[in-house]
């Protein structure tokens, strides 16, 4: 049986799973039924799927040994899985609309995995309205994590209508695949950067805590380059978790968020975070729980480092305002605006290996809360991570079903109960909102309320032009 | 807050609880909508369960400390439930038949409860054939017995189409309850009655691991005076189990197998065994793990002891052979009855004190190993429980709708790996098959079985007379 060692950043996913915190992320896509679907297309697809009985890595891949505290843990490629375990097929009450997507995944996100198999699940979902149906498949984040996970589902997905033929995502071996494109800015990203310094060891948490500790200790002695502002606001985002989720969408057209980008003189991600930050501000103003100060973002962001043209791009990590505490939108997206630019110019400006230092500063602290359960006692290096992942800018599509969304479905430690991440796919941006079901019960107003932000946003810089008129008279 | 502390055998569930051995039991109630049912039945009757907030014991307790293994658990009352966690709405996929209710339920079954939250889970499933219905209930085991817990959610239900007002089982205030009737024949029932002798003790599962031992100790040093038959062979129902199940039902009508007891000169619990032993006997067989001798069932049952008259029956265990050595549908029921009515006679001859010492003889080791996790490593006492659980003998009613049929969904351990209990209903026995994932990848056969193995035993018992010709000529 072949084995591989978890790397330390791998073995460390293992290391933080709890009953509170389990460390998987998903994906969810809905698809369309081809308008000539045959009677049985379900049927058919299903019965398809489950005739591909061959599992190529990494979804071969269980744990040697289920103690998740393991020293060094290692992966053997199981050749006898029980598909009908891994692919299971669910429906959802009527009426099948968003409201009873959500909640099936928010539910199906909240069970732990079974660690005695490949940790990974599909699952093919009936009964959506329109004539829809969804797969959402999750997997542990030490077997893949989020971003590569999307990219092998996307993979077996069609730009052409007519091809039939593509098998499901776990049957197709890793030769065949597409060579990846550029890395993707992410968390994991970011510190795996920045690890790559530390001397190779067998994986181990407990390693690689030290290793982190050591890297905060020296960044800190450096002259901190950033003022790298640890100053969230403590909010009800920040504290302990509990093993329930709540799970909600929103897709926008990436044409408007364009254009709202280009009237008020920002880029796409500041308008994302302004969206975010409105929507924010008025659920915490609700809950009459707003913080004075301006809750901030963590960012992963991919930056030229200046003494290095050539190896490439360094992943690291920006803090910006959410401009929670501006009533305004248009003076709230001038004030992202404002401090992401500085944060990206001030990063450019530094070679790499203070990037690194950097990198590790405030994510360190953060991985090491994480890592040692600690997450939720202190006060945050920032109030949210927000992530917008590149995808394919055109459709795709499914045996003739147009996959008309693609949601991320994240994870969520102590300290950080709210993730938002969001995935172009052709011409929209697909949200998903994640959030701990004991801390916040009305999460789902976050993503209803993050519309409307879109819509005042698009009113007062689009369409009236004040963001314009504010610029000029400045 | 209002406080309780657990009985040992109530906190001893706790204690036992883990990744592979969740302990709770649940009901499946299937229910076909009235004639003239409004088309939203369905919704008014999710509003309606969501309307009601107020909880009554036991329903609104939840374990003060979420540690398992606290020596002395305690529950509280909570006040502030957060219903739409517990009552979840879901739907089959299409077709919505025995199947894919199956796959819900086993599904559903596998994930453990929130101990943070009461725990217990009410699941409104749709999406069943011709127009059904089902209504899935899970509690730990630890809060209520299994038997408990079908009584009450039966007590909800209405001997009268007509009455639509019943509210749902957890807003029906104790007093308000019928007093309970007759003591049922249970595992825990048994164990318990034998525990009545123990001193009185703060609760806690250590505790009752040495009250067990010390028991079992004491039964064995006096002369056995049932020749205890430890003679279960080995079998695949009786390793190690996994965390995953498999649940499949049968309903089969009472008079039928009535018919069956009364040409074979049986009892209805003899025919249930019958039926199990060649289903038992068929499945094994074809795995090539069929042991040489027979397979023996412990069953609960309810005995009138020698020496008092007064307090009523004693519940106690007895082991029976499930003839599994035996090919002849006929011979098999005569070799049951024979087990059976020997066991019970002897039983029924004893005084109260070496009944319990007789419980205790060989529910004690079982108990033990329960608790101790060692099941499934040594040989077993007996191969399966099966219980049979008398109910309501007429149809009842959920706001008009009639209920089809209403199965257990038991619990498994190690060392028992399939648990086949049945409910009587009306004119029906209901029988629920739950079983581990991994030992058994084929139990759905098992319940097929039973109901082949149910028309074998009525055309030679009942249609060709053969067994009482063999009766008559022996």
């Amino acid at each position: 049986m072949k084995t591989k060692r978890l790397s330390p950043m791998d073995a460390s996913w293992l290391y933080v799973e709890s009953h509170q915190t389990p460390m998987h992320v998903g994906g969810l896509m809905t698809f369309e039924l081809p308008k000539d679907a045959p009677a049985d297309f379900f049927q058919q697809l299903i019965a398809d799927f489950r005739e591909h009985r061959e599992f190529h890595a990494p979804w071969n891949r269980r744990l040697k040994s289920t103690s998740l505290k393991a020293l060094a843990p290692v992966w053997v490629e199981d050749q006898d899985l029980d598909l009908d375990y891994h692919l299971r097929l669910s429906a959802l009450p009527w009426p099948g609309g968003e409201r009873e997507l959500g909640v099936l995944i928010a539910r199906l996100h909240s069970h732990p995995l079974d660690f005695r198999r490949p940790p990974w699940e599909c699952h093919i979902i009936q009964g959506l309205e329109d004539d829809k149906f969804a797969l959402y498949v999750k997997v542990h984040h030490a077997l893949i994590d989020g971003v590569s996970a999307m990219r092998e589902l996307v993979r077996v997905l069609s730009k052409d209508p007519d091809d039939g033929e593509r098998p499901p995502f776990w049957a197709v071996p890793r030769e065949k695949r597409p060579v990846n494109a550029a890395p993707v800015p992410t968390t994991e990203a970011a510190v795996g950067q920045a690890l790559a310094a530390v001397p190779k060891q067998p994986g181990s948490a407990p390693t690689l805590i030290k290793a982190l500790v050591e890297l905060v200790k020296a960044s800190r002695r450096k002259d901190d380059p950033m003022g790298v502002p640890f100053k969230a606001p403590k909010s009800l985002l920040n504290g302990r978790i509990t093993g329930q989720r709540r799970f909600a969408t929103q897709s926008y057209s990436i044409d408007r968020i364009k254009k709202i980008a280009k009237a008020g003189d920002a880029t796409l991600n500041d308008v994302v975070l302004a969206v975010c930050g409105g929507a924010l501000r008025r659920f915490l103003k609700e809950a009459n729980a707003l913080p004075a100060t301006s809750l901030t973002a963590g960012i992963p962001v991919s930056v030229r480092p200046k003494d290095d043209q050539e190896t490439g791009n360094a992943i690291s990590f920006i803090i910006s305002t959410l401009a929670t505490d501006i009533a305004d939108p248009v003076l709230r997206l001038q004030a992202i605006r404002a401090s992401t630019k500085r944060a990206k110019e001030h990063l450019q400006s530094l070679p790499k290996n203070v990037i690194e230092g950097y990198t590790m500063a405030f994510m360190g602290p953060y991985m090491v809360q994480l890592m040692t359960g600690l997450g939720g006692r202190t006060r945050p290096v920032f109030n949210i991570t927000i992530s917008n992942v590149p995808g394919p800018d055109h459709a795709l599509y499914l045996r003739g079903a147009r996959m008309v969304a693609h949601y991320p479905v994240s994870l969520i430690t102590h300290g950080q109960a709210l993730n938002i991440t969001c995935n172009g796919y052709a011409d929209t941006l697909n949200f998903g909102f994640i959030g701990c079901r004991t801390s916040l019960p009305h999460m789902q107003r976050i993503a209803v309320y993050a519309g409307e932000a879109l819509e005042e946003l698009e009113a007062a810089v689009v369409k009236s032009g004040r963001e314009k008129k504010a610029r000029n008279t400045a």
